[in-house]
């Protein structure tokens, strides 16, 4: 979903986590943190904000680094020494090295939080979801909002939009099918995978995927978005 | 990557582990064990094999049910009650639930193997390779030998290879790349990530990926292919 060029990164820590009021899960973690991690990421990106919304939820405070991948500063050696795949969310350790793959990087973050469950199965369950969020859902719910958002109305990108959305509605009506009988995805309560699904579908519109058929995602979404310590996709940390 | 229709499935049990002579990680497994999970799977999938290959390394015995992905057998009602999304491997559990999504099954059976290392980070870095596998590899690896093996040379979906197959090349110079300096995927032994790649890799050819350019990968490829209990993706369990 990037294309070539190249962009100076913008760099900026997220002071507003750095040791703010603590509410929510995570009271016990409200000592004065410094940030370990840097995160390198696209504002509008739905697999960035996963990370985003992780780490204010439980409170980890980060480094952010604005890449641009509409002109291709996630393709220039620079980045692909940080990541060989060439994709935003990368996320640098205290060490150095980098962690790849947004999904991945929720399950780094989130070990040993309520996150993620302690049983065995439910935690195998949440990455069913991840699974299914990045094979079945991403390329059909997010690729279209890319390509709406992003491509002139003649591009030839434009006729990949019927088949997508159609496999995009057909992911929205697995999730409301599940929703049905639960609040959350895994284990009756929030987990990173309700992070993972939430952060394309709540944008789904932008996409041309109206909501409108899903009660039950729209349900979801709501209680998701009411959690403590959410933020909004759009909020620049 | 199924078509309408109906096929009855065929049961057979996985007898062959069933007490099996152990040797290699899980010689402590050799106690006679009954298989408590079923396997829903198509022979020649390399998801489904991912999981076979698993069992077999693990001295897991299991009940495999063969569904005939080529003539519905994945849409039908039977088992969409069992999988949604219509997939397979599905695997049904000894209380009657199922799990989707072959890396998600991967990681419910390896817990507690030596197959996922226990250091927070590597555990992470197994998963990253696993969502790299579904979302940059399967699609472009994968998919091309489906479309081959089954479509007709007049097919419309014959139009998606050029671009799968350059996709594809990508993600097997990633991985090349990466195994220049390492014997696996992650923490210098044999994962989950290892067995997620190798599944679809090194069958690449059979799509039109040939692995000539890949050094790397055909070494490791051998590799995992001389490791202690080892099966081939067309052995039938």
């Amino acid at each position: 979903m990037e294309r070539e060029g190249t962009s100076a990164p913008r760099r900026r820590v997220c002071e507003s986590w750095r040791g703010g009021a603590a509410s929510g899960y995570f009271g016990a973690l409200s000592t004065r943190k410094t940030a370990v991690f840097t995160l390198y990421d696209y504002l509008d990106s739905g697999n960035g904000y996963k990370i985003r919304l992780l780490c204010a939820l439980v409170n980890e405070p980060y480094r952010w680094v604005e890449v641009d991948i509409l002109t291709g500063a996630t393709r220039t050696p620079q980045f692909l020494a940080k990541n060989p795949n060439g994709r935003i969310p990368t996320l640098e350790l205290d060490d150095g090295s980098f962690l790849a793959e947004s999904n991945a990087i929720l399950w780094y973050l989130a070990e040993g939080s309520p996150f993620i469950p302690n049983e065995r199965l439910s935690r195998a369950r949440v990455l069913q979801w991840m699974f299914f969020e990045q094979y079945s859902h991403e390329p059909y719910v997010a690729t279209p909002r890319f390509i709406k958002k992003h491509f002139p109305a003649d591009s030839p990108r434009q006729a990949e939009l019927p088949k997508r959305l159609q496999q995009g509605r057909a992911a929205l009506a697995i999730m409301d099918a599940h929703l049905n009988k639960e609040d959350f995805f895994v284990a009756g309560r929030y987990t990173i995978a309700d992070i993972a699904l939430y952060a394309y579908t709540h944008v789904a519109d932008e996409g041309g995927l109206d909501l409108a058929p899903y009660p039950n995602v729209r349900t979801w979404i709501a209680r998701v978005a009411s959690q403590p310590r959410h933020v909004p996709l759009e909020r620049r940390p």
